[in-house]
């Protein structure tokens, strides 16, 4: 497996904060990905933006679509989008459909999910999963644990494509030394950073650091 | 308990598509639902057209919100929603988070959501959940069973104010008899009719009917 990759969560407010921030680091970063929060204030048009300045780059559509898996999914493509999220608790049927159309699916783990779910996502032919921390659960106090690592591990084994995400600062790299995580999702640790481009830069130097 | 409330789906994948829709059943139905299509596809300003349309209305935005629950709220509220949806899959922080700023939240019971889940969300002032059948499921031959009702007929025990939802039709509406059902939501069935507003008057005709 080669470097996780670093992807960027523009989970701006509106269309031109999301373009000041990608235009700091998109050249830097692997993936784009059109934040939920973006994707609910703005629409397709945040979608469709980013593909417009980034016509080769990865884009994900941050849906955490829970249901009507056809539509959501070829109206992402439609707009621009390679991947796009669904939430863990949606039915197979749901993925299912939303696999169909999109070249593929990233399952966002979150809450009372089972590896008996994931087992059938697999067979289904998805891919990836998002191992989460909640951001608002890492308000409340929560944060990487050996429990969290050991769940990482036993998806990789179970051959997903695994992202991690939430709360990640540079520091954080080092605690997935030896997995083989697939990308890493930062957010608020580059878009609020002095400058993010060379927080970018941090994050792809720190992880050839760790996994080159 | 007062007659169930009939609550529009507006699905649409367009603005100006979903205006057409509820300038003929808007002063029907008793809540206008931005549904998840919508909401990505036009953002915002989905919220905001029907707000204007409506000024009195309740209005519920799908967000099916998984995290960042306080923003997403947030951001829904300044939009003109009454309500929005929670996925019961998301964490209690975020549910707890997207309750202190909105006037109420409906929790979507999708996949293996617990009883035990559902006690903690009452005990965190969630009044509403939504038992959904999903389109997804129902495109697959599923429909509503006695399995279903049963669990329906637990929430409403809990104190829940439980809504109903996918594939309803008309003919639907007399299988929940004796049920508190707080709303029936319907969307296709009332879009897609010859005439809507025509269609909305039956579903309220026939809640009297059965409720009443």
């Amino acid at each position: 497996m080669g470097l996780p990759l670093l992807q960027i969560a523009l989970d701006n407010q509106n269309i031109p904060d999301a373009i000041t921030t990608i235009q700091q680091l998109g050249d830097v970063v692997d993936v784009v990905e059109v934040g939920t929060i973006l994707c609910l204030q703005e629409g397709k048009a945040a979608i469709e933006v980013m593909r417009a300045l980034y016509p080769d780059k990865c884009i994900l559509a941050d849906t955490k679509c829970a249901d009507a898996g056809k539509t959501v999914a070829q109206n992402c493509k439609d707009a621009g989008a390679n991947w796009m999220t669904v939430i863990c608790s949606a039915t197979l049927p749901t993925m299912v459909a939303a696999r169909k159309v999109m070249d593929d699916l990233q399952v966002e783990l979150y809450g009372d999910w089972t590896f008996e779910q994931a087992q059938q996502w697999m067979d289904n032919g998805i891919q990836q999963v998002v191992y989460h921390q909640s951001r608002d659960a890492l308000l409340a106090g929560e944060t990487w644990s050996d429990a969290d690592l050991d769940k990482i591990r036993r998806l990789i084994e179970m051959g997903f494509k695994v992202s991690v995400t939430g709360g990640l600062e540079l520091d954080t790299i080092e605690k997935f030394k030896g997995l083989d995580v697939y990308a890493f999702i930062a957010g608020r640790s580059l878009r609020e950073a002095e400058s993010p481009q060379q927080a970018a830069l941090n994050f792809k130097a720190e992880i050839q650091r760790v996994f080159g």
